[in-house]
């Protein structure tokens, strides 16, 4: 058999758009001669459109996007996430009418929906719901009954959406007890660091243990936050992978099901595969939301040259435009490097003294300002000047915050962290630093070997506020992606000192964090959608 | 028997305040003779910790506390809410880094903690974990097994959990086939407009159908976006009102069981009670994040004129502080009203030009800046300076922003939108309005009268850019709250042109609602937490 592994790349809401992207990759792999095509979880509507599902309407589009998919499926089979709705009177808390606006009375199906000739073969639920990290899938769904499997052109076939892969127990090894020979799973799952491996190796296990082969087929494309990464591939009955698409990109990748020649995994580049999910986060962001330039202030700093870089990359440098807003502190230094930088990444470059208005707003303000008052002042008078280029060019801020920074509140809020999206907001400093010098030379050795600094006072250097950085990002990452403790992290060896100085800086920084745009995740625990931590709480342990 | 429902305020994560009042007001009803004292859902952690509750040590430090309450329960009955976890190390997504960080391997149960003498009685878990508007309880817990009774002091007790309540057909009826003669429902149920009369009515109904005497215990306070209203009350058998504890204000209600004279429902007033939310919302954010100050930018406006009433209600006048920030634009008008209404309502007020910071920004940049960049550019000068003043004072900014302005995008984001709490986000105009003229003359009739201006260009008007506030508001009720769709808005007689302007301007703002502080939820669905749009996303409908 061939098989199509549709790995696209819909707008989220843009039923039309994805039905057209859908019909045409269908139409291809007809052409191509394939038996059957597969497209990825939620393909109608993209992932995810959160609470868009309880618009009125909403649900009754998709459904007439997939009745479309179903007369176009004609002499071929074609499998791809879309939803089921059961609506009923009964259950649910109907007194309540925030619980009735937010879908009561309808249950909603995450399904895998089988085409063939014309009709619906199947409509596979989703058993298991994610609720966790950037999922909130009990939000919406129900889950659905127990497994099943379908024949298909002799085939014995079991289809199953994608977090029912992952269970230990789950359906997968069900359909396989039930006599599968493929099992066939349908998924919309992010990147973070390391994410293909994992999904390989899990698959590998489920294959091995079940004695199937198993087609991933996974989104690809950036979704606020969160990016798809694709890479879709195919497991051998023994484990072996027999195919891997590329990651990043849009494709109809076709497999003939009788190859068996074992294909070697991808190698594994963790810093090139998160500039790899950066630059389509990017781009996809830009893109899906109708704009096509940004906006980067560019400090002579690695954070703000990493991000110009990036978003060259991402959308070609006469999409980006740098502006340098030297103060009275910044040095000459600052200004040869911001200007060398842009040089580099041929963009263009201006700069907007602020001292005059700084000295203005000193002098309008009836009392003085001091200290961190006065240099978050600085740093919001530069993004107030970032933001009337934005807007009278109707171009997007990309935001330079990473991390570290972040974690700790090092930054100053409607100041640095103004913009439409922050590309590096899940990079710790240290992971910025490898970025920089994996960019062949489009970021200066000098920048990449200065201390870092805000400039926002005479001599000011972030590793006199601040813990040094690698003892710093060691820190975050267990705090942040294992929730480790102060216990812990003491007793994991880090000084007392300095932990407490950590959580209290990373407890007490949440308000910032809350008003921040959207930050594309990289790691298994990004700031943004997937940690929801309260701003008002008493807890520092 | 006596009965305490200690209607307590505990704080997020306090875990050892909380447990102090929580023991000293077991005391209270020990010294007033109760039988049992019932305290509200998760009153032992506070609603909701979010993801706290996966830091590694935040349940054992929960258990350590609810320890301590067993102990105190010598001679008297404590329900009191909390947590019961159980480990296992299999099911869960345990390939996924991002899953174990989230809590799997540990069941987490949402429970009423039945002590008695200095034993644990029951441990009754919830069974309905609501997911929906801002509750997200399937994220973090796994619904307990079916209902129970206990024998207490001569009455069969049935306990449950909140939304256990609200489901047809659920616990509540259950417990009562079972032989309950009360039920016993504790909750963190969180304000909106009418909330109280909806929760009276079902209880009466539920109270009714079975039999049963309900008693009803709600937690009060302000917790981020969300204020929990207390008003803990009792049902008869035939579904009258036996007891009714005030809202909004701690206070443990004594309440004797053989008492069968009903008692009026308290009066509806929408207005009122919604004012008295805003109050608390406003006075628990500021004490339990440890701020004792505002500042509130006065524009001789209503919005800012009545967050700054607000304010002085909460907080007193002494604590808030007015900055009237003058543009060339700002009319004679505009500062007599914001003087008049800073004199009427007892707080400081001064005055810091923008005009010369305006020129200065101007200048700075090498480009024009026209048109809606330029009006932002001015909401971003006075953004900056009320940080500056917040900054050096070590106040928190109330952000003006109403309902209606935030839903159509009619503001600038980190201009008017900055601050640390958005207390009338969750109104419309219209009932900024209502609210203003219900403040017995704090607020000037000249400004309720006049028509709402941004101030931003010559001869500006709110309707000259909007659909009349009247209409506007009810459009925007269909759809925030009922999600109507723009096909029943036009069937329900809106006019097409008016429904579509209104419809473009919501989606497109989506990026400034994803970047504002907490917004006080008065009504069924608020822009915050219980809302979650992608800003990516392309559906128009």
């Amino acid at each position: 058999m061939r098989l199509a592994l549709a790995q696209i790349d819909p707008t989220v809401g843009a039923i039309d758009d994805n039905l057209s992207l859908i019909l045409s990759q269908i139409e291809r792999a007809k052409r191509s001669q394939c038996d059957l095509v597969v497209f990825p979880e939620l393909a109608v509507c993209g992932y995810s459109p959160l609470d868009l599902l309880w618009r009125r309407g909403f649900v009754e589009k998709m459904q007439q996007a997939q009745e479309a998919i179903r007369l176009a499926s004609a002499g071929i089979g074609v499998i791809v996430g879309g939803i089921e709705a059961q609506h009923h009177r009964d259950g649910g808390n109907l007194a309540d009418p925030s619980s009735v606006s937010d879908g009561a009375g309808t249950d909603l199906l995450n399904c895998a929906l089988f085409f063939s000739d014309r009709s619906l073969v199947a409509s596979i639920p989703k058993l298991n719901l994610p609720t966790f990290d950037v999922y909130s899938e009990r939000r919406y769904f129900t889950p659905g009954p127990g497994a099943q499997v379908l024949d298909f052109r002799g085939k014995s076939i079991g289809i199953n959406v994608c977090e029912d892969l992952w269970v230990d127990d789950g359906p997968t090894d069900a359909q396989a007890s039930l006599g599968a020979d493929w099992i066939i799973n349908i998924s919309a799952s992010p990147f973070f660091v390391g994410k293909g491996e994992v999904r390989r190796h899990l698959a590998s296990r489920r294959a091995r243990e079940n004695g199937i082969t198993l087609f991933y087929v996974n989104l690809v494309g950036g979704q606020d936050d969160v990016i798809f990464d694709g890479g879709s591939f195919v497991t051998s009955p023994n484990g072996d992978l027999l195919y891997q698409a590329p990651s990043f990109v849009e494709g109809l990748f076709i497999v003939d099901s009788d190859q068996t020649k074992p294909t070697p995994p991808p190698a594994q580049d963790a810093i090139r595969a998160a500039r790899k999910a950066i630059v389509l986060g990017i781009s996809d962001y830009l893109r899906k939301n109708g704009f096509s330039r940004v906006i980067v202030g560019i400090s002579g700093g690695i954070d703000s040259a990493l991000v110009a870089a990036l978003a060259v990359e991402a959308l070609g440098s006469d999409a980006v435009s740098g502006v340098f807003l030297p103060s009275q502190i910044s040095s000459q230094e600052s200004s040869d490097d911001a200007h060398a930088l842009a040089r580099n990444i041929g963009i263009d470059l201006i700069d907007v003294p602020i001292s005059k208005i700084v000295s203005a707003s000193h002098s309008a303000l009836q009392e003085e300002i001091t200290g961190l008052a006065s240099e978050n002042l600085q740093a919001r008078v530069r993004g107030t000047l970032l933001m009337a280029l934005a807007n009278q060019r109707n171009a997007l801020i990309l935001t330079t915050g990473n991390k570290s920074e972040i974690a700790v509140g090092y930054n100053t809020l409607y100041g640095d962290t103004v913009g439409a999206l922050a590309p590096i907001a899940d990079l710790y400093k240290t992971q910025v630093w490898e970025m920089a010098r994996s960019m062949n030379g489009l970021i200066l050795q000098r920048i990449i070997d200065k201390a870092p600094t805000a400039e926002l006072r005479v001599d000011q250097k972030d590793e006199d506020d601040l813990p040094p950085y690698d003892v710093l990002d060691s820190i975050l990452k267990e705090l942040i992606e294992k929730n480790m403790s102060r216990d812990d992290l003491i007793a994991h060896g880090f000084p007392e000192a300095i932990v407490n100085d950590v959580l209290s800086r990373y407890y007490r920084s949440e308000y910032k964090r809350r008003q921040l745009p959207p930050t594309l995740k990289v790691s298994p625990k990004a700031f943004g959608i997937g940690r929801r931590i309260p701003i008002t709480h008493r807890y520092r342990s």
